[in-house]
């Protein structure tokens, strides 16, 4: 299984890439934009990419000899919303398209709680849930064996290997921005979590209990 | 024929609702976001109604009588990226779902030129192109019986009645917007533009001329 993780200098990115190095049978190859960042991953057995999400064919060639694609990119609160369209949105699309196109094998999504329930964005932030609410819905439109997974309220907290999860959960709630790397890199094998979209939260439960009890 | 125009108040769209009240067999139907704006049709022949396109349903209830939706809305240059994903991204997106919910026989996209080659993009305003290009992408991948027009850089200079209309016409060019209000009233009824992506600037030919000759 060969796995690029897409915006892995994030900092989800960087939690997902740490812990997917550990794994047997498992090559990463973490896409990153800028040359100084490969700096940070030279001490992990991982593979890194320099691809602009931006461009018109970087995540096409950086995704062409994986199987599995991990979509965590987003432009963050430091930038404008020009570039939540042209990163969170444009970007998901693409390497969606990118996937389609090389008969990527799986594709996991990291989107965010209430995307598609406008009631509950939060002020200010309108854009950003439309465009996660478009990528997930562009996803779930292709044939790919997507898992979208939408984390609450991020934190840095440490991680306590306990979520809940549910296609509904019907209230707000945080999680470790490791806590979700850890679900993320449970859910790539689990055929329970394939085909879905999952909101998750820190809860009482073992990430791999929850995960297999989804409903 | 029954038509909502989908931004109706503005600069193009006043110009598209004028030219199509004096359509015979045509009933329009006027999409305002402001009840102020509802004055300046008092004088036409056409129907209004009140609706936000950034609303959840808001499109979805305007369009339920009709048959036919020119989408020619636009947060325009005064408001932020924020507003391109929220009306011009995410309206387009709303009012073709809608058009498809409702079995709408046509529909008629306001688009701009070179939206689907970065290289032309003029700088700082990626994000506009980023959001027609796949709103225009949404509506090609729909069922509907579309045309997607793609005007050049826009003037309000007086109308010539000519223009150059082609699949890719390979080049720079401008056009008023009354003569793509006008292009976009004779391209309703013709067939040699149905499910087509016709970039067009002023030129020597007579707008239905150059429609009927696309190529």
């Amino acid at each position: 299984m060969k796995i690029l993780v897409v915006g892995a200098n994030g900092k989800i990115g960087r939690h997902i890439v740490r812990h997917l190095a550990e794994e047997e049978n498992v090559t990463v190859k973490a896409m990153l934009r800028k040359q100084e960042q490969i700096e940070q991953f030279k001490h992990l057995d991982v593979e890194t990419v320099i691809a602009d999400l931006e461009a018109e064919d970087g995540v096409f060639k950086a995704s062409q000899d994986v199987d599995t694609i991990i979509f965590t990119a987003g432009s963050g609160g430091h930038t404008g919303a020009d570039k939540t369209m042209l990163v969170d949105l444009d970007g998901a699309f693409k390497t969606i398209e990118a996937a389609e196109k090389h008969n990527i094998k799986r594709f996991i999504m990291i989107s965010a709680l209430h995307s598609d329930t406008p009631k509950n964005w939060k002020e200010g932030m309108e854009h950003y849930y439309t465009a996660k609410k478009r990528a997930d819905e562009r996803l779930r439109h292709s044939h790919l064996n997507y898992t979208i997974l939408r984390p609450g309220w991020l934190t840095n907290d440490e991680p306590t290997g306990k979520i809940e999860a549910r296609l509904n959960l019907g209230k707000d709630g945080s999680i470790t921005r490791q806590d979700v790397a850890m679900t993320v890199v449970k859910t790539l094998h689990l055929e329970e979590t394939f085909y879905k979209t999952i909101e998750i939260i820190n809860g009482d439960i073992p990430i791999d209990k929850a995960l297999t009890n989804i409903n």
